[in-house]
């Protein structure tokens, strides 16, 4: 098994409130994808509707993947005032969260 | 915002048993890996143990992140015997599992 060296993907899964507007949604969508320019260490950004058809998604409606050099980028991320300010716009629209990082690793058989 | 043409992200959270040892892991891991060569719509595999640093990972401990082409190759991935046989034996050493989903979007600000 091969580590991507250094590679840490920062994978976050939200269910946004019922009574939050596509179009609020859209701009914290946006928001979230300014960071970028913001952060140093985040280096990309996509994210995605859930389009799953078995049902095991646990009512979670969107997925965030941003893309750092290291996990201490991460944590320069997390720590940023920029990342701190969005956080508590974006927590303030969601029913829930889930956020987990990982480096991405290649299975040679 | 631009979504990836076709492309899907199938993104699989587990978290594994406490008594499944970690040789015991490696195997499931590979034999998850492994579907890329029996699943013709499968692409890619990559996955990773939780890293993350802000205690939001919901007890999650390994993530994986396969590629398809289509959410009908997704579709034609679920029914597949190959990974009905497989999703069998995974399901039986984990605590809990989360599937989403998605197609990569990318925002241009």
């Amino acid at each position: 098994m091969e580590e991507a060296k250094g590679t840490v993907k920062h994978v976050l899964l939200a269910k946004f409130k019922d009574d939050v507007p596509p179009e609020k949604i859209e701009e914290l969508i946006k928001g979230y994808a300014d960071l970028v320019n913001l952060i140093e260490p985040m280096k990309a950004f996509h994210w995605g509707k859930d389009v799953s058809i078995e049902n095991m998604h646990q009512g979670f409606t969107h997925i965030f993947e941003s893309t750092f050099e290291s996990t201490e980028g991460v944590a320069e991320y997390v720590a940023h005032p920029a990342h701190v300010d969005f956080a508590n716009l974006f927590l303030a629209s969601v029913d829930k969260v889930l956020v987990i990082d990982y480096k991405p690793t290649s299975v040679h058989l």
